[in-house]
């Protein structure tokens, strides 16, 4: 890393600002990441879906299609000193996506995310997108041995969310085919409200719709097959609920590339 | 808990959105907390501390005071609700306090905080408080039994707190006399630095300075003595380190009681 | 604590064994305990009781009488060492217990146990605990602010567990009134079924009925008053859930302390 | 999974003991592993290393030879049931491996490890290895995208462990060459003492050498090149440290598969 210059008021691209500015529990974009994906193609309720857009968003042809993914990342930014902290750089993730679009425009919608690593968590609300604490599991294709589905060909992978010690989601794909075309959800902008919440009495928040940009992203090793899906019906995850599967599509797996540069406002 | 109310656009006081806003991650305030404090007060590198100073505080007469404070909290909504959930309500926090004013005024920094909650961390960066996930432990006075200190008179309460598996502080206090005046430093205004960094390219971080206003504070069952105070020198904590303690004063243990209703600007 | 001493071949009272003996996972008897107890008295389906009791145990007369049981514990061993630390002292426990006898004398079975800690995962299993790995939260008493119930009289506590996940157990006691008699089947002998499982083949596994022999044993601040108590019906628990409550009696919450010192055979 | 039959006598491999059997926390071998690995060879201070080795067990010709080892396994019982819950079947592991023989036949010690699962924790424990409860984290290997090594070729492997909060070990591995020999110290049996300590006043623990069965063994995609490692040096973990490596030979990386059968005693 480059040393860190100590100046006479404390900085930094996000809280902690400190004299070195190294003390940041953010730093600043690009971001890269590299992932492993399950993911489960769904149809929620249209009348539920449209309900979680905000306004700039509207429901987009294929009304209710949705998807559930789970996720096992690496990131480090563009210095790449975090790889070199495994307990740092390494988070899993479970978001709900939604599709829609954006003046006439196909765009993604994530109205729910959770992880377990809350340097991502932060870094999603910088973003707009709003990641919870959540424990997340998902089973790992093996090289060798018994112990999981292999590297290539059939085999099933199941992912499990938790929060706050309750289930809210279990998932699985059992692949039957190996191809080439990305899941139309996972590929598309996703686009987030920021929200800065209010805190001096009075105080407006600070919101904006925006668009994630990314560059270098990469799909690889895809295998797709049916799948199952269960959303909790528990009535403390209501809204949560009112995106349960009516109908349960394709699963796919595949690892994935991509460098987080920044956003672009949607105004 | 009073009904959620659907609406045709989802809202919330924070992410995420929803259609009832039941979703929201940070509940709004006002907040109530009930905790239990091991604090010991030091004498950091007057330096040091100035550097951690932003514009608008500056050192006050005591150039140097510090303190270490660790605390296990209870927290909850003005409804209450979540008391009724002891797997959201809880939470553990170790922070830096630093002696300074505003415009003369006697006032307190905290330049580094850590808790073992992401609602608690969110909720802290809407304030200004820059949290940041950690593992802390403190010890727990006991009615009954030798496994602890008694709750009242003579005890040792120890504090330890780790970032991604290391230990960045460890401290003591060795409780001798009960007496009833609350620790400076505990009882002055906190003024945070409110940061939401900027993500659309050539955006500035919506910044400011606030003072955090509480009301109902109440210390109770104060014990104090002599007490002892560790601060990681490892190299990725610079920042923390040169706030390390070149004298260790008094340490104090108490419960404690607010409400905390807002922020106030410090223009 | 006494140097340890280094000798020829690595020794300790559990595993690891080392040069000094300092690195075993579990230290010697006795064990001193001090603990936050909530507990809720209820009825099981007593074929389901009779089901879980080892030969030599048999129903009392009270045919069906259970508990569920939250504690927050710190403990240590003879020489108070653990106390200096915090991290390695303090566990979470969920217990069921039920009533039975022994040769027509009262005594306890605790079918299952789930503790947050390692350390007390293995020192259970050392007396024939049959502790397992979970999550467990309960409410705290609070002497100062409203975010909690009050340090006597009337308040509730809530108790969580979740295993993997999954939530298994949710309780509360709602406190009326103080009173001096301590629970029956918290005060009574527990017995357990010690088992190292066989390893190398055709190898019998080592079993024993043992009652646990504490002393110093101390209840206070007794609050009782009614309770709720649910237990889990997913079939991935049906055993647990077999005794789950028919009807709820009383809750008690108080605080604990007591010595335990071995384990007495039950040939 | 078969349906579990109800018993009119609790019963199970392990604790907990259950009417239908189901509830044992530990499943009778032989178990399924399947890990990815990261291993460091090294040489330790011989003399420490005949101090951590029992009777029966004597120095080899290479006194001294040793590795440290980071693992993360998904594993299943012969049915397979475990690998749809990922959540169950997954766990990390940091140990410590000496060379060593036994009758003059080359044999590997493992004098301590730690994971991260309660259930392979205890599973140790039945077989001898000294298992206890850690942090452990490595890097992994990423098929697309920027953040990590490649699948094949050169690339920087990291782990880490953590106990209570304090970092025991680093390393690093920096692959240069694909070849295809695994490392003798992870392919040469494993001998362990079982230990189940005595409880009731005056027994003598349960004890016993035993060598590990595996069948099915498997190394793939083998990588090695130069490492690094450290050991801590804190008093507190000081039989560890004694073992801290004097010089640090090749690192490797591997997936691996195995099928762990039971033991064979080595009277």
């Amino acid at each position: 890393m480059d040393d860190p210059v100590t100046r006479t008021e404390p900085y930094g691209y996000s809280l902690p600002l400190s004299p070195t500015g190294a003390a940041a529990m953010v730093t600043p974009p690009p971001w890269h990441f590299s992932g492993e994906v399950v993911m489960v193609e769904y149809r929620a309720d249209p009348d539920a879906v449209a309900r979680h857009l905000p306004p700039g968003l509207e429901p987009g042809p294929d009304a209710g299609a949705a998807a559930a993914v789970w996720a096992q990342w690496q990131w480090c930014s563009d210095s790449g000193d975090e790889l070199e902290a495994p307990e740092r750089c390494q988070f899993a993730e479970f978001l709900i996506l939604l599709a829609c679009q954006h003046r006439g425009v196909p765009v993604v919608r994530c109205p729910y995310a959770w992880v377990d690593s809350a340097v991502s968590l932060v870094r999603g609300w910088i973003q707009g997108m709003p990641k919870q604490f959540g424990e997340i599991n998902q089973t790992r294709a093996v090289p060798a041995g018994r112990a999981g589905p292999p590297m290539s060909g059939a085999g099933t992978f199941n992912g499990v969310a938790s929060v706050f010690g309750q289930r809210i989601a279990r998932g699985a794909v059992h692949t039957r085919t190996e191809h080439g075309d990305p899941p139309p959800l996972f590929a598309l902008p996703l686009v987030h409200s920021r929200l800065f919440p209010g805190w001096v009495p009075g105080e407006e928040p600070v919101t904006g719709l925006v668009a994630s940009q990314v560059t270098d992203v990469t799909f690889t090793g895809l295998r797709s097959g049916p799948a199952d899906l269960w959303l909790t019906d528990d009535p403390a995850f209501a809204d949560l609920g009112s995106l349960a599967p009516r109908e349960v599509g394709t699963g796919t797996v595949f690892s994935y590339g991509e460098t987080l540069v920044g956003g672009r406002c949607l105004a």
